[in-house]
């Protein structure tokens, strides 16, 4: 197996990184045209091969180094600037994807591509025009890193592990993305009907889960103030989609692909539970949504539809 | 960390094998009255080490081998014969917990106790009066197992990932046990709602989930005709609840527990999802249950509680 | 990428759990003559997916069970009876070869072939005529497994970890086969100069060795006759060559293949270190040894051969 | 168990990220002078740990942060800037550690610590000093990572498994550090005779070794010009350390410790392969040195000693 990395960045490098301690693919390619850097991530990530399972790391500024990949992740683009929005993003990005995809998709005609470069709905379904991919081999990381957010912080404050919170955002991988509260549950128990008490933890009230889902759509901007970039949990985070196609999992994991006619939002790409497995995004799930949760899909759609118009698609 | 298994049979030593491949514990002592078999799994185990993370395998015929064990897991016992229920095992596993259990709590006092041997739950009760152990403190693996079972085959019926079905089975470990259908879901979806269609899988409806019932509460007794035992996936079941304890995860898992008026259920060990850490049993959530379910269960517990009467406990 | 085990014994059907924990494959595929043991085997496997990497379990009484597999394991066979020889069951072993190798290359005609049935050596020997299969397509697990002993023996004699043991058994998986100590080496000290004395471990002398080569030989039937069969090390010893194959490794291990002027030495099957990848075997290492051991490898070949003839090969 | 990281820096926080993704320790902390810095790792490493093992990050400015952890790792420093030598770092970094040590090792007085920060030789035999710790319990992650290298490199050249290179770099981490090449081997063969030729891959001769070594010492220079910093396989050798330690493993690793007398050569901290266990450093190994090698580790501690003389230890 074959993963292929374009942009050997803070988010490109982390995310090879996790790919190989976790031997999600034999070999990782790296791409950037940035050539000495994406030289000196492919010695640093070899020279830890002696720790993690077998693997081979390549890389180069030619997109030939991708050619035959299974999976290309696509993380080339600008860096989020301290304050700067997501959506701010877009029209570079775009350009840069016009320039790459073509060249890509004759190299690595039948990989899963999964898009990363924010702001991420929209550029995957540019993507998906430019490239004129079916939208199940195309689709955006999407608020798989949200959610993994918003799970931390509800585990934290519930005093339970965190692989029993099962909560999702959805929506746009942005500022108008919402949890769905509705369908969340701990451990069995509905989130909205929580009410543990123990020594250090708390039932989890409206006011909680109102400061739970700030923090999750304001943590990025925090994080990139404090260190410049946001690199660990969304290298783990598209670790866990390149193994959910490699090993044919059909897992539900929230990504962002082009929706038709899902509770009758259609023409957009954003985040909702989907089936992932070896050939992309098979289905997405009717995930039960309160109406404020309707509402807020709905806004986030229309916000990232407008985004969309306005660079043309 | 130690690890002690008493009883080294098919359950015990897969259950270390799988323990020392995950790395759950740096030593593993395995506790057998048969010498010759404790020493020829010891030195088996042993000769893998090579290939699993560094650890340290010993045995004896003599409770001393476990001093100061950090988690304790009991599996000595008769195995069940082909068409014997586990509750026929009762008057001669609880015989054999009152000669063993002094002994073991002597030589590893603050260890946590995971029963197994069968009927777990009469059996994990029985343990606690003759320990004098506080509640937390020992408890029974319950239907984690059975658990597992349910969701594998919710899994393979939906056609989704094994780990995005949230299931739980609760009650007694053996034929009283009952799903919690309610409370069930899928990736978001409440498990009643889900109505996927694709190429290979239909929706789940009444009779398909009254067939996956069955078939998780007859299982056992079908791999112990087809095999003799046991002993796979209870293993790996055993070794997630000793991970959950030894990294104090606070996971929650259907262990079989005292319960002390669980809605209104009381005196009785039972399985009800439960949060697990390195005390050991911290809390039974009270998961949403429809009124069937409730009555399932307080059968369940009114039939253990009959079961343990029997035996003078 | 499906790994297909033949025999779902006690090594079979171990090794297929070694396998799946570890995620060595996506598919696996268990066949044995006896369908309610297969059967069983299968279910008990399934009910721990939860547990391990996601993947999916096959079994039945058909060989197209294993279909297109990528890696074949053939356990086959019957189990080595307290007091018998790997050689007596020479017989009966290469007639069950004959009777299963046509219809299985026939279904998977591509997959690297890994034998473990004993005597392996001339079974793999036989199998090789047998099938017609190139030599680097079909090999026996060979002394990986007495090799993972000795190491285990030398790493508790010396009180230094099993993975900076380096140190092969070399010939027959049998009573001829002979440690290279020559060669040995722990962290970078040669093994025969290893004189470090420390609280509990002292130095490793001539006594030392020949004790340890003589539980290496003799600890087989010391496990037979403890708890019936080997199971442990033996199946994550063949984990480990599946994943050697899988992942196109080119790791030295001491399989048994096809030797041809190997120091003089050809036509037969014996274990040497040899580079293992996704074709099987590429080659066998020239490793260094004394007289006594290039004797003892000779003895071993000879032996084998003897073997062979003796059962018109 | 709990692992304390001093400097959040690229090294610091990316070790912190291996040490989760491996599940090295229950509880990683970060401390870091930059507390928006430190902040912002936290937020990033527990917003990935719903995809490792359950584990906390904390994190602080102050370094009580670090109470009562088993292994203290120390990154905190000036990063090494392109052209600047390791030794140029030293006076600096030195005076860091006589500001952190003495509160540090108030905080985590049983801690084993291991210095990273560079140049590591030197800072640790001063950090000794200061910190009045036995020599057991604090040494220098040294030449665990130029080893590392140096494997890869030999296993791409000779197109073998880099887990069946044996071969040790030793003497300072920096420009004076040695291949021991005449203990090394490849799978039981002795490197110096390594001659196997195969399609793509030739023999190991003088030149090529030169070249491999040359490779070793510069690939820090070629890293840190095109990307700024070393951090991904310096990340996964201190992991490799840190689980050495927690897991007691008895492993050898070329760490740089105090050595009184190991050939001679006294008073002065420079790796060659030790025991490494929960205590620390156990041991050093009499690894077999040639002539050239000999000098070359003399001249190595020579020259660390009169920098550390300079510095005026
Ligand atoms: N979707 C998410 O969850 C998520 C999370 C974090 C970051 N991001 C986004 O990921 C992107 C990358 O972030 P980063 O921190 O790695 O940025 P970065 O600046 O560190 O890296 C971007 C890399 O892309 C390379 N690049 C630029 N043009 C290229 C081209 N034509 N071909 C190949 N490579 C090219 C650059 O040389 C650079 O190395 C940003 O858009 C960021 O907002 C997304
Ligand atoms: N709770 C569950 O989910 C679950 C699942 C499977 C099996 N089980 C139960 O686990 C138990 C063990 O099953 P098994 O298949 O391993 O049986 P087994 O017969 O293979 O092993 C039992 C072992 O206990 C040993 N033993 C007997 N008396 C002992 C004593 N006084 N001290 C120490 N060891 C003693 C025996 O020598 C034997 O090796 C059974 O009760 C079985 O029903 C429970
Ligand atoms: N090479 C090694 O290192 C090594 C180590 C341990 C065991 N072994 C050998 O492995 C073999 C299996 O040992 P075991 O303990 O699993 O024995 P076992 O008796 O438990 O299992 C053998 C299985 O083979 C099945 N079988 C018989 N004929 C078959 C056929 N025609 N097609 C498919 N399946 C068939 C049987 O039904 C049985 O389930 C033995 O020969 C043993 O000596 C080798
Ligand atoms: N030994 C090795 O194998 C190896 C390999 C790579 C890097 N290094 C060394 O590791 C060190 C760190 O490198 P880096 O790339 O992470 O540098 P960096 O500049 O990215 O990080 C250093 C961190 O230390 C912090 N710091 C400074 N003073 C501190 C104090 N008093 N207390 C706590 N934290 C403090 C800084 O705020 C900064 O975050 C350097 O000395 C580098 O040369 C060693």
């Amino acid at each position: 197996t074959k993963l292929a990395v374009v942009g050997a960045g803070a988010v490109g490098s982390t995310l090879a990184y996790a790919a190989l301690m976790r031997g999600a693919a034999r070999t990782v390619a790296l791409m950037d045209i940035n050539a000495a850097k994406v030289e000196a991530e492919v010695l640093d990530l070899s020279h830890g091969v002696q720790f993690v399972p077998e693997a081979q790391v390549i890389g180069s500024d030619d997109v030939s180094v991708c050619a035959d990949a299974d999976v290309v992740v696509v993380t080339a683009g600008a860096k989020q600037k301290p304050g700067q929005t997501r959506t701010e993003l877009a029209g570079a990005t775009i350009d840069l994807m016009k320039k790459i995809l073509p060249g890509l998709v004759e190299a690595a005609p039948n990989a899963v591509y999964i898009m990363v470069t924010n702001p991420v709905d929209v550029v995957t379904y540019a993507s998906l025009k430019i490239s004129g991919l079916p939208p199940s081999q195309m689709f955006g990381s999407g608020t798989v890193l949200d959610t993994s957010r918003l799970r931390f912080l509800i585990a934290q404050h519930c005093g339970v592990a965190v692989r029993n919170v099962h909560a999702y955002i959805a929506g746009e991988h942005g500022d108008t993305e919402i949890p769905l509260w509705d369908s969340a549950t701990i451990g069995g128990v509905p989130l909205l009907e929580w009410n543990r008490q123990s020594e250090h933890h708390g039932p989890l009230n409206d006011g909680d889960r109102a400061r739970i889902a700030d923090e999750v759509v304001n943590s990025a901007y925090k994080i990139i103030e404090g260190k410049g970039a946001t690199n660990y949990a969304v290298g783990l985070a598209g670790t866990r989609i390149i193994e959910a196609i490699l090993t044919n999992e059909h897992s539900v994991l929230p990504v962002s692909s082009l929706l038709t006619d899902y509770y009758g939002i259609s023409d957009v790409c954003l985040s909702v539970p989907s089936i992932v497995g070896r050939r992309g995004v098979y289905e997405q799930l009717q995930v039960p949504l309160s109406d404020a949760e309707y509402d807020g899909l709905k806004a986030s759609a229309d916000h990232l539809r407008a985004v969309a118009r306005e660079f043309g698609f």
